[in-house]
C-alpha cells in the first residue's frame, strides 16, 4: 500500500463555514479510481450544506462538490476501464441495487442513495478516488472546463426526458437560475419554444442574452402572456425550478388540458397546490431527479455538440482558496455558474 | 310541433331548497331524443349543488341530476340511431368541439363543456329531451335500476384507465363513498390488490363487505400498514377520493417511487402537497375528471358482467316527491348510493 501524501481540500465544517485545509490522500483500493480534480463546479445544493440546511444530512467536516472534471491519477486493482491520464467527469450516484427502487430499475432513485460530494466526499479536493462505476469518459472535443458543466446538464436533460415534450411544444420555465436556463436550452434544442420566468433581472437579463422569451412575474401577468401565446391553450409543459411557493401556485395555470407540470426544485415545506385545476385540466405532476446514465451521457454530447452555451454559463472561475469567499458571491445570485479551479492553475 | 304535456321534475329553487313541480315538457327537435326516465342516481355534486356551492355556476331553478336510466319516449327529427322503447342511458357531455382541448382529442375536457344536469336540464324529470349523440344504448341483460350506475362506474373506469395500473399492483383507496368503492371495484377487476382507507365507520364495514382491505387513518397507521404490505416500496397507484387535506398530505407518503396519485376528489381550495416527495420519489399525480365514450362503454360492460355489486351498492330508492328529502339522508353519508324512481312505479 502507497503513503498517503497531503492534498487540499474545500470543506464545509459547519457554521456556515468552509475552509481550505491539507487532508491525507486516499490511495484508491480494488475498482477504485483516483481523479485528479481540474474543476468543480458550485450549485444550489452546495450552497443549502453551507447555509446548515442540510445538517441533518451530511457528515461535517463534508469535502463537498459534486460537478467536476478531471484526469485518472491512479487506479485500484481490477480496474479495467480507465488507465492514468483519462479525461473524465463522474455521476456521482452510487446505489445499493437491491432496495425496491433499484429492483425496478429506477437506481438513480435508490432508497439508500449515496450521492457522492453530500452523502460521502466529494470533489473540492486535489486528487478524489471514488468507484471505477460512476466515472465517466469525456471525449477529447470537450475541454475540462466545459466538462465540468456535465452533471448539471445532466440534471436538465433528466428533466426535459422525463416531461416527454415533443418538438413544436410551448414550454414556460418557472426559475432562470443555471438549472433553469439548462432546462430552456435542452428544450429548445428538443424543438421546444421556450419562456423563461424570473424575478432576478440580471438572470432576466442573462435569459433573454441567450434567446429565450423571459417574463417576470413581479411585473408581467404571467398567465395571461402564456395564454394569449398559446392562443387559449396552456402551455404544453412548465418546469418548476424556482423552488418558490408563488410558482407552484402559478404552475397549475399555465399549463393547457392534459398539460404536463415537471417539479425539479427543492420545496422543503408542503406547498399549496390548485388540485381543483389539476383535476379540472387532467393536468399531470412530475418529479425529476437528478439522472440516469443515459441523462450523462446525453449531457456529455450535448457539451461537445456546442448546444450548451458553456462559455456564457460560466461566470467565473475562482481558485480554490477561494472557496469560502466564492459562496458570498453565490448568496448573492449574480452568478450564473461558479467553478472552482481544484488544480492550480488547471488549464481549460 | 307537438302540444306540450306537464310532467313531474325536481328542481334546485336556490336557498338549500328542492321542490318537486310540474313543468311543460319539451318536444324533440333535429336531432334530439326524448327519454323516459326510470332512475335517477343522485351524487356527491348534486349535494354541493343542493348546498349552494355551485351557485356560481348553475341558473336556478335547476333540474338537476345526470346518473341515469330510461326508455326513449319520442326522437325528433333526423335521429337515426334510436327509436320509441329502446332502453337507454346517457353520457351527459356537451362539447364544443372546437376549442384546444376539443381539438386535441379531450372533448371531455372542453373549455365550454356543458355538463348536462349542472350547465343544463338534467333528468330528474320523467320526460328528459337531450341530443342524440349523448345517448348510450343498453344492453337487454341490464336493468334500468342498475344502469343508474353507469355514469359514476366510468368516472371509476376512466380514473382506474387513467392510472394506467397493472395486474398485481397493490393500490390504496382514499375515501370509501360510491366512487371510491367503485374505483376499489374496478381496480380489483383489473388485478390489483386495493386497500380502502375511510375514517366513516358505516362505509368501511360497506367496504369490508364487498371483500376490500380497509384503513382508517383516524386509528390506524396508513404509511406503516402500506409500507409493510408492500414489503417497504409504497403502493404503485394511490386515488384521492376523499376531498380531505389530510388525505392529500397523506397520498404522497404512500406511493412507491415512480408510483402514481391519482386526483379525483374535488377541492375547492389549494392543499398543501410534499412536493419534496413528489421530487424525492419522482412521483406522477394525474388529475381526472369524469369519463370518455370508452368509459362509458367499459362501465356497461362491467355492469352487464356482474362486476359492479349494483344491488350492495344501491341503498335507497325513493319517489321522486322524496327528492327533497332523500338529500337529508344523503348528507348523513350513511346512504351508499340513493336512487330517485323518477317513473312512478318504475320496475328494475
Amino acid at each position: 500500500m502507497k503513503g498517503r501524501a497531503p492534498l487540499r481540500a474545500a470543506q464545509y465544517v459547519g457554521d456556515r463555514t468552509v475552509r481550505t485545509e491539507r487532508l491525507d490522500s486516499l490511495e484508491p483500493v480494488q475498482r477504485q479510481v483516483q481523479i485528479k480534480v481540474a474543476y468543480t463546479g458550485l450549485c444550489g445544493t452546495d450552497l443549502h450544506i453551507v447555509h446548515g440546511n442540510m445538517d441533518g444530512r451530511v457528515e461535517r467536516p463534508l469535502v463537498f462538490g459534486h460537478e467536476m472534471s478531471g484526469t485518472v491519477a491512479a487506479t485500484g486493482p481490477d480496474v479495467t476501464e480507465f488507465s492514468p491520464g483519462d479525461r473524465v467527469t463522474v455521476m456521482p450516484l452510487d446505489w445499493d441495487g437491491t432496495c425496491p427502487a433499484c429492483v425496478a430499475g429506477h437506481q438513480h432513485l435508490c432508497h439508500h442513495l449515496n450521492f457522492i460530494g453530500i452523502d460521502s466526499p466529494g470533489s473540492l479536493q486535489e486528487l478524489w478516488t471514488v468507484p471505477e462505476h460512476v466515472v465517466v469518459r469525456l471525449p477529447d472535443d470537450v475541454s475540462l472546463r466545459h466538462a465540468a458543466l456535465v452533471e448539471p446538464v445532466a440534471v436538465a436533460a433528466h428533466d426535459v426526458r422525463r416531461s416527454e415534450l415533443s418538438a413544436g411544444d410551448r414550454v414556460v420555465v418557472l426559475g432562470g437560475g443555471p438549472i433553469g436556463v439548462l432546462i430552456a436550452t435542452v428544450a429548445r434544442h428538443a424543438g421546444a419554444e421556450v419562456y423563461v420566468s424570473e424575478v432576478d433581472p440580471t438572470r432576466l437579463m442573462q435569459a433573454a442574452a441567450l434567446g429565450f422569451r423571459t417574463l417576470n412575474p413581479a411585473q408581467d401577468d404571467v398567465e395571461a402572456t402564456v395564454t394569449e401565446w398559446t392562443n387559449g391553450a396552456g402551455a404544453d409543459v412548465v418546469f418548476e425550478v424556482s423552488g418558490a411557493a408563488a410558482a407552484v401556485e402559478a404552475a397549475t395555470g399555465l399549463a393547457k388540458v392534459r398539460g404536463t407540470i415537471v417539479v425539479v426544485a427543492i420545496h422543503p415545506t408542503p406547498r399549496p397546490v390548485d388540485l381543483q385545476r389539476v383535476f379540472w385540466r387532467e393536468l399531470r405532476i412530475l418529479g425529476a431527479r437528478v439522472y440516469e446514465r443515459q441523462d450523462f451521457d446525453e449531457a456529455v454530447r450535448l457539451i461537445a455538440d456546442g448546444v450548451i452555451p458553456a462559455d456564457d454559463l460560466i461566470t467565473d472561475v475562482v481558485p480554490l482558496d477561494a472557496t469560502a469567499r466564492a459562496f458570498t458571491r453565490l448568496e448573492a445570485g449574480t452568478a450564473m455558474k461558479m467553478l472552482v479551479a481544484v488544480e492550480e492553475g488547471a488549464a481549460s
